[in-house]
């Protein structure tokens, strides 16, 4: 199986990097449909995209379907939330690093509008079989669980039997063993199925493997509470994704990937490439800024343990499936994800992402690479959210449930998650409810979500994310972290306090890449080289056929 | 044991009847001194109560402190909260109905300042022995425990040895052999010790029992936060309360007593007399507003089965301890507690409150008085608010806990409770975490505190309380049910909507009437006998020598 997946890997990579100098090979027309999938009677139905919804996608549509359709006053496990899946305004096509998924839904950690999206095939796969968003709504009979398999000819609800509280790496086989190896997969783990806050959206990476992450919010809980396991795309013959202006969309994609190729943060060889988004592991600490123990420290001593360079270095020196510059989908040309091996050479967890690591690690006091890749493992198991998770295992230390720095302890409280025991559902509910169930008030939590991986005492633009963002603390809501720690896109003080207009700016942009579909690692190209944000506005005008300048487009961040 | 409480109830009754025809006996100065206990460095301090809280007392006293001294976002169960403890402003003297003592500090379950009541010999012996207030500040070094002393010579705290996870029952016993029968106690249980948010302030009843709460809010956790177990009184030869004005005071104060004593809910063998809070289940499961199975219904087939007329007709048939026209505090002439005993005339539980007969009976589907009996001990003994454990029990259920009607189970899962099992932590920390654990979505509660024994949906005008309360779901906070069911002060129709006027009418009348000292019940007869509501502002003019009109008194009220 391990050999299988590098295979198709390697293959696919070639691919995608090809994908820099040749034409989109899946014309089709435009995403112009939607899936309303009412779960209380299992009736789908296929509609036109409302015409005040053209032209958009991502977390402009996901955000626009729940303001415009759910009550803001329901519980966010009933049967009046929905969960919307909209894959970005150019996700589909050949354009680099496009191929996002947006998931949205009122949220059980915030109780607001959240979105948490994820780069995977399945993202380009939904936008190729001609759907700009599939709409779950109601709920399903208690206990009963359904899986929703789309093609090319339609859609169809099927009763699951078995198998709820199966890991979803041998969820992820099963399905593949009786669907095709190419199928795109949205799932939830046992989690989901649980209803836990700490519960996210799972999707598959190139390999089929249950590894990519909508991750915050609980929104695996909403999936969960709508008795929706399993969404499963077979995009064969699909219709795929016209550009209209295809000569402007080829020189658009052109010039982003271009930028992409030449910034040292997203270049091939760069950073990301090299060490992944762990590579960051060094820089926070250098920084003060990586969260320690619980938020208690901002430096920690085990840090060049649990580093991006360690991690690449791993991945040489064990080799195997060991590999870095992993794609998460099909389109990506940056490669910042991992394949992270054990002693042996074969397979231990993927992605060992900076975040992950982080939390599970330097915030639990743990410092052993291979603990905390059994800890990712276990989480991608489970489906559950990784910063929330090590978040809430800090949490617990601070509780008592375990030292800082006990790894097999810590392993232990995930499994726990698992297998649903009262401590289990303690812990999967967050951060927020651990800390009032065991009487800890160090509950580094905004709006009920824990805080990410930066500590906004240090680093004081991503605090101003975290306070005022509507989606709780997320650091992906407005990436300040670029200017303020990496130089990129201008260069601010981290220690300066004021930040609300650079916090601000950057929710917006980070919003309008969000809807776009592209990666929000593109950021830093575009940031610095003005030609790559022009690719980006002229690759959406050319999917599109429309004109719009830079200003208007940027807009729909604002709008979000 | 049992004898000796029955002898004494018998005695002190018998002398809280006799102060209606009698003079106040302890006179000395007014309360005028407050104690600063710094839990931090046990420092304690007595102090002059500031002038601008001159001639106030109860919840206008806690509520103020906090208000002018608590920042608004520490947390609940930090260092930077305070814990206050104050009498009201006629407490200690022999004004009948007068030994309420209000608890206040930021809550843990709303987030907001949360004042908590109850009725106790304690609230007497704290005036009588000078103090307006114990303001409880800081933090103990984590894991330490200690006790608070005070008599007419000062305050002194000591660190607790053992006995933290004791039963209370055990710990009151203990505590009065060491310092003597007469005592009065404050105190937390296990829940307390644990932080849980469930976990209330226990008070002891005129025969030193573990009995009388100021239950809501989980104000125990944030006194158990403290490191604060327990506050003992000693009022042997204290100073008393002076009245300024004596004979103002007592036309007052026979005024009021007259009120009580006519009106047919308050008077000697009236409702509350004769068949306590719980006359109050089969009244309002005829109106269709007793939330029954976690709120799904407004009435409960097993009503009757515990209703005040069958906890009268038990104590009747039962004999030995058990009574009826049970009295909380010394200068109570009303009497609407009870003592509920076991089939062989032995203790069982004090007091099947309404509230708790409600909570832990019907609301889970209980209709079996003696498990709800058991149930009421068991929350004693733990110091467990009774209506947030039966409202979370509720939830419970809902989440599959254990199946309504369970009361073997409802039983074991408050033992879990006690014993600080994972599944105890999860119940202990209330409804609303409850909820979010199970992934139940029909959580009874506002600002995180469960809803108490009224169905909002058949009483528009308490629902109108429970919303816009700034101390969440609390009947107490504005008791409408008086004209909305019972047609006392008016009436008005249960499910009318237009009841803004009436919820902030009664909401500024209890802060009123918290603030006085004054047990709530006085409201029945002052709402109806004009005289009866002279008689408190003279009374509290009397106390404190000024010549305020009804106006200006009330307005204390309005301010809180």
């Amino acid at each position: 199986m391990v050999v299988h997946h590098k295979s198709t890997r390697i293959l696919k990579h070639i691919a995608c990097l090809l994908t820099v100098f040749s034409l989109p090979f899946n014309e089709g027309y435009n995403m112009s449909k939607i899936l309303r999938v009412n779960m209380s009677n299992q009736e789908v139905k296929q509609l036109d995209l409302p015409t005040k919804y053209k032209n958009r996608g991502g977390r402009w549509l996901t955000d626009s379907f729940i303001l415009d359709e759910v009550d803001p006053e329901c519980h966010p496990l009933g049967p009046n939330n929905k969960l919307i899946f909209s894959p970005g305004m150019v996700t589909g096509t050949l354009s680099p690093n496009s191929g996002r998924i947006s998931v949205g839904a009122k949220s059980p950690l915030t109780g607001g509008i959240k979105e948490a999206n994820a780069g995977t095939p399945f993202a380009e796969q939904l936008a190729l079989l001609g759907y700009s968003a599939v709409v779950v709504e109601g709920r399903a009979d208690k206990g009963d669980f359904w899986q929703l398999f789309i093609d090319k000819d339609g859609a169809k609800l099927t009763k699951i039997k078995d198998g709820l509280y199966d890991k979803l790496s041998i969820c992820y086989k099963k399905l593949r063993e009786e669907y095709g190896e190419n199928v795109g997969i949205a799932s939830i783990g046992t989690s989901g199925v649980q209803k836990l806050a700490s519960a996210g959206v799972c999707f598959n990476d190139p390999e089929g493997r249950a590894t990519r992450y909508a991750g915050r919010g609980g929104l695996g809980a909403v999936m969960g509470s709508k008795g929706l396991k399993y969404i499963i795309l077979d995009d064969t013959d699909a219709p795929g994704v016209e550009s209209k202006n295809k000569e402007l969309f080829n020189e658009g994609r052109k010039k982003l990937a271009k930028a992409l190729m030449e910034h040292d943060v997203t270049k091939r060889g760069g950073t990301l490439n090299s060490y992944g988004t762990a590579a960051l592991i060094n820089v926070l600490n250098e920084a003060g800024g990586l969260p320690t123990n619980n938020f208690r420290y901002g430096r920690f001593d085990g840090a060049e343990k649990i580093s991006g360079e360690t991690i690449a270095k791993a991945c040489e020196e064990r080799g195997g499936v060991g590999t870095m510059g992993h794609h998460c989908h099909n389109s990506c040309i940056i490669g910042c994800s991992n394949v992270y091996p054990k002693k042996d050479g074969s397979y231990y967890a993927s992605c060992m992402e900076y975040e992950s690591v982080w939390s599970l690690g330097a915030d639990c006091g743990i410092d052993d690479l291979d603990k905390v890749a059994e800890m990712v493992l276990l989480c991608n198991e489970y489906g559950l959210d990784t910063i929330e998770i090590g978040g809430t295992i800090g949490v617990a230390m601070e509780g008592g449930l375990a030292e800082f720095g006990d790894a097999d302890k810590a392993i232990e409280l995930i499994e726990e998650i698992g297998k649903g025991t009262p401590v289990g559902k303690i812990l999967g509910s967050g951060a927020t409810v651990t800390g009032k169930t065991l009487g800890v008030e160090r509950v580094p939590a905004v709006k009920g979500q824990g805080m990410p991986a930066y500590e906004p005492r240090a680093v004081k633009g991503i605090g101003y994310v975290y306070a005022t963002s509507p989606m709780g603390a997320d650091h992906t809501a407005g990436y300040t972290i670029a200017p303020e720690i990496l130089g990129v896109g201008g260069s601010a003080d981290p220690l300066a306090t004021d930040k609300a207009d650079l916090a601000r700016g950057f929710q917006d942009t980070t919003a309008f890449i969000d809807s776009s579909g592209y990666c929000l690692f593109i950021a830093f190209a575009i940031l610095d080289i003005p030609e790559g944000f022009e690719g980006v506005i002229d690759t959406i005008n050319g999917v599109y056929g429309t004109t719009s300048d830079n200003d208007k487009i940027s807009k729909i961040g604002t709008d979000v």
